[in-house]
């Protein structure tokens, strides 16, 4: 029975929450958050403890940690877990900055720590799918792939200012999805972007419509495609192309229900909330990692996942800034 | 070189004599039709002559007679162009009696005729390929067959009241194609029908939305439904379903443009008008009756396939009129 | 909070036990089951004591039971539940003989007991939608529905032998669905079958192979077919047809992913087990019954649908027999 | 009635004289060929002369040119054409120089010829609805533009050798596409690019696989991706993202069947042969061509879009030679 501590009990920390009370395999102990009600509240629901986040990092009761806070408290918390030889589960992103993440990396080595980095779109079954296709060679060597990614309209600009930027918030999960679909690393990389959607995004120094282009250094080329509105619903599909065919995975509609009408045939808008569009994924991530601890398997997506997809970020971001193509560190 | 007469320039003469223009194996010596300026118009755009009907069916430089003229017209000159050994191709239905039909069929067999009833849905390359696909077993034994067929809006009253009803104007397309489909003969009928379209038509005599179901002595099953109204087009479908799987032809749409907005995501409206919907049938089903006649092949469908048809439309409207499931003869 | 006895602690039991565990507004407070370990399996996982039956059904702390038994038992068991005033939740069917479903009708209404008859489809988000967008007027008057319901393989021998046979066991989901749809009664119907997948099931004196036509009073017409088999998994379709266009509701594939090769596109299997399939159905059933209970709402379906849908069985199963069709009683 | 001189009697010429010769306001009085058995084999079918190119050229019964010879002619049968004030249509590309097209281009100015250069897909009846739509704003404003485009096989290395490489020979379909679609110029343009289907086209100096992203100054983004290589057939997918929803054309597949098996469900591979795949569109851009100047209406596209189309061409192999964006001359 893995023993978990939770901290941050905020929309995805509550996810995580309700899936680990499902499992029989690990319970949530403990769980923390800057706002005592909200702690309180989940830690009723589920049955847990509350403590204060020190507390649980160095609780003996405790196997692992699920981070869950905002970005600028993921260091300090991954280097106290690490240090008290706690697993770790993370989301995205670990760190805004590449260097930070560099350390923990070290120190998470060092202290041969399991460490999750919570890219949950791995786990989707229809991506997760596409990928095991790929891997039993049903269309042959990869060679170009497509991700469009959209969400249905633009988060407050208060987020947006502290988001990172588009590259480092929304596309850095079509970056660890183009490796994962890949499996090579990307040596170059060039970036566009504009702002289209909303002015106060482009005032705020950020934009809202991306095309990066990546090559792997046998040719392979992935493009991502990103926009923060889609008056359709949550667009997230991707494509495939290899030697011997194509795959892709469309996106999951509302509804079956198709309507014939006099202008033609109407289906629905896809699953508008990206908690409800990757309800299965957040699930079985989760499930993966308890998994990987009790039965010792390989953790993946691991930490340097996670540094892979920030370098790209930044390679994204410096290509914008530059006009010119990237090249990406080994 | 197969030298044809043509009986008829309406709509789907004109057809006919289009097909037969782009053909290096066949040319339209002549062409008649009860109105003068049709024949000379269709005559003008072919450069073939002009001729009345009788002159035509006895024409010693005339191999082969293509009949689009009215229904109660066919007996008289399928009788005639028996009589003169030419072979004939000929608009469904044949007649609209089954004894009629019964009779020219003999004299067919007796003078050994080429004869071509003319269920041009056989050769749309949709349902062929169905059909085919059936043969060479992809499905295994086939066990339901599902036919939709739908009609954008009904015809003109007066045409619904020599159309011969529902069953023998509309239905005996289905009628045909479940016999293709299923490859053996249906035993028992059981029909229903309604008038929900449009209340002229009941008063008329005649139903507008309808159902058929058929055996056949093995317990293969298909079930017909009609309708004389579809907002959202001409619909034309087939579902077959065996023992190893299912096919089905979906309809044609106008574009293959798909638009996604707020409301989910729209196609365009299924081909609306028949001629159009089935060209490629049309041109098919004169190819297969030329290519036919020019290398001696099969004949198919033949004239037993015309008084099939009928017969399944006969008892379709002798169920309903009874209330009561219907034998076949065989 | 709605205090809830559980009859039966089979597949469908843990599925509804597991659905009221997560919901604040209910609680099973006890379990019973012919099979001791089963009742106390169950009981361990959702908090529930274990009683026996009859304990239950006269339980004081017991406002609703929840019957997910063997059909033969449910007489005795709504029997006793009304006598003592429970609520009722009632998987399908009801009965097997329409006329203890109506001696049970008439002590249900004289006691005034919610009753619930558990046809879990109407509850499935697409079919639910489908029916709601017949109500808002989307396609105008309905005319002809086509329901297609097949199971991926058949049921082990023994168990068709005990069901009743295809109509009463299988389409009777279906004939509750046609109802559903059309809002309004049938009053003839004639049915067709064969054993086509397993000589077995013929043997049992069943069929696996089903067609069945129902009409109303008004002329719409509702076809209905069946089979016992569908290599490509559990196959759940419905179409409706209206003055102003149509409806549908396609399957559910296992993934979204698409596949093209050489060979052409290729979509995954439909979802194969029919507790996925309708997971959500099963979830939503039980939260209307529930919120039905907790705001004195109108409980639907009741126990007037389960006698309806089982007289649309008898009369299917008397026209197969009779090889005629039946007029059904109002 | 148009007088038209046909130059090329390959492949392509032979579709235009058919289209042609099913006209009512055009005829084609001659056709030449280098090689003169091609020439007299097509001017037998379609009932013309044959003359040698110049005669054609200058000849005073002929009221414009329909180009298809091989590029490398061109530039002298358009000068030669523009002098004898000869309406032109021309085959894509105008001319492997920019240089030479923008010499043409004032010549044909100065002359003021009409000029249609061939860009087929524009008149696609479903890329051609999607522009439609763009237009009548049903997606607001465009922001985002990907078009797919793959060979089923790479051509013969010989016609590689020749062709000016992937971006002049087969991307610049689609760069035209992109012009067609968003409607403004581009003002930026990265390609990235590999050699992955066959070394022999890398050895010869090209590539197979390509990426190429554009930006206008308003900062809408197109990507485009080739191949030379599809397993399932002619690839040919446009999208268009816009503020207000997006527009999708999918693929023409070769028929509307569908199997279902326990494998799944599977359509048809797309139509594989580009004559095929694009016939309507040839015939509609002829159409467009004779209407325009029977009614005098602007020609579109014209020269000035060839240019364009060549100058973007251009541009991305500029950018694939230095690994860097590139501007496009205004």
């Amino acid at each position: 029975m893995i023993r978990i501590g939770l901290l941050g009990c905020g929309r995805i920390g509550q996810v995580h929450a309700r899936t680990i009370k499902g499992l029989e395999s690990a319970h949530v102990v403990a769980v923390a958050d800057a706002m005592p009600e909200a702690a309180l509240s989940l830690a009723n629901q589920i049955g847990a403890e509350v403590r204060d986040t020190d507390a649980i990092l160095s609780g003996s009761d405790i196997d692992a940690v699920v981070i869950g806070t905002p970005t600028n408290t993921h260091f300090e918390q991954i280097h106290a877990a690490t240090e008290a030889s706690k697993a770790i589960f993370c989301e995205k992103p670990v760190d805004m900055s590449v260097e930070n993440i560099r350390k923990l990396m070290e120190g998470v080595r060092r202290a041969n720590v399991p460490f999750f980095t919570a890219f949950n779109r791995r786990f989707d079954p229809n991506f997760a799918d596409l990928q095991a296709q790929i891997q039993a060679g049903t269309i042959g060597a990869v060679e170009l792939v497509q991700i469009t990614s959209r969400d249905p309209s633009p988060p407050p600009i208060g987020y947006i200012k502290s988001s990172g930027g588009l590259f480092r918030d929304m596309m850095i999960h079509d970056f660890d999805m183009a490796r994962f679909l890949v499996g090579e690393e990307f040596v170059r990389l060039s970036a566009v972007g504009s702002c289209l959607v909303d002015p106060d995004i482009g005032a705020a120094g950020d934009i809202d419509t991306a095309s990066v282009t990546l090559t792997t250094a046998a040719g392979k080329i992935c493009t991502i495609t990103n926009s923060r509105r889609a008056a359709y619903g949550y667009d997230q599909r991707i494509e495939v192309h290899g030697a011997d065919g194509m795959l892709r995975a469309e996106n999951i509609l509302e509804t079956s229900v198709e309507r014939a009408t006099a202008q033609g045939f109407q289906k629905a808008p896809t699953m508008h909330f990206f908690l409800e569009r990757y309800e299965a994924a957040y699930r079985a991530e989760m499930v993966a990692f308890i998994d990987a601890l009790q039965n010792k398997g390989r953790i993946s997506p691991d930490i340097e996942d996670g540094l892979r997809a920030q370098m790209l970020a930044d390679a994204a971001a410096h290509s914008l800034e530059t006009g010119r193509a990237v090249e990406i560190a080994p």
